[in-house]
């Protein structure tokens, strides 16, 4: 059976928890508590030296980190990751995004928002952060905009999945998503999809 | 023909060169200064609303941003890629890795570097770069030791390829490779597989 190391409250944890609903998959999950220092014991690092939670546990110990690149892996051969050359190049395309131009601003300023004191230093980080967020947020809402309901084609591929997990919870960083109907209107078509689950809260 | 929209002194954009370069694949090459606005412009917006280099355009007119995502579209069906379904997520590990962890650090770092006046307030972000960046190095070094000759399988792949471009100028954002045996070994190597191209400078 496949395990997965992962915290239930973090977004890219939950890309996992969706894809595995999604393909009906059966996976063993271990709760890794990243704000407890779970993921730089000298255990955890040994499956990833980059003490990040989520990491992918096969049967036979092969270990693969970076939730997108899991994303990947067990989506391929199911229409969550196309076959097709030039739309599979596009998903990669919205998941790079995701990593460079979204994650670290929006999951950062939620992160800043909901588990640092109200007097941390780090505070100080959120105006920058919000702005480049609402950055990506627009740039999302203008491509759904041209007539798309999804990212890539015409149904749900990982690129809706990861691009869902931070989305949804924007409004935890200071994100006020009532200006983006389209975003609001995808996100509704997210949670619509069989086997939708919501995050562990 | 394939265009590129790319920056001759961008990392980002020297992944593509390398790529084209060992698979011997002809191209034309837009220049785009993006420390003048160029990326900034409604005509580049039109071609990747994310304003950033490099920006892949078909014959036809379809549009591919995100330099990793590029590498994917344009290594598929060469040992660049493997498609051996394992080794293919092994790739996109390390390659979301570069995004996330190492680009993030190394890259800013060099770009403040080199790019940056001596009294510009982001100087102050070099201490805490430098020091994430350290981190990604010594991960890298850390696995090469393990008698890999190249991040994935027994020959160079796009993960090299992604990894190369901002490690072999890391010295430009301050970074001392000197520390590094195994990465400077890797770093020769990619060095004289056929094929390959030295950044513009």
């Amino acid at each position: 059976m496949l395990t997965i190391y992962g915290m239930g409250v973090s977004g890219n944890c939950y890309k996992l928890q969706m894809l595995l609903a999604q393909l009906k998959l059966a996976c063993r999950w271990v709760e890794v508590d990243s704000a407890n220092g779970e993921t730089r014991t000298p255990e955890f690092l040994a499956r990833n030296p980059n003490g990040k939670v989520p990491v992918l546990e096969l049967e036979d110990g092969r270990i693969l980190a970076e939730s997108n690149a899991i994303l990947c892996f067990l989506a391929e051969g199911t229409d969550l990751l196309p076959e097709d050359h030039w739309q599979r190049a596009l998903v990669l395309q919205w998941l790079f995004f995701e990593q460079y131009s979204h994650e670290p601003k929006i999951a950062v300023a939620r992160f800043i928002n909901l588990f640092l004191a109200e007097d941390h230093p780090r505070r100080g980080e959120l105006p920058r952060l919000v702005e480049a967020g609402h950055e990506a947020l627009a740039l999302m809402e203008n491509h759904l905009s041209a007539g798309r309901a999804f990212f890539v084609g015409d149904s749900a591929t990982v690129a809706d999945i990861a691009l869902f997990a931070y989305t949804h919870c924007a409004e935890d960083g200071g994100f006020d998503l009532s200006g983006y109907p389209e975003l609001l209107a995808w996100l509704a078509r997210v949670r619509s999809l069989s086997g939708f689950v919501p995050m562990k809260s």
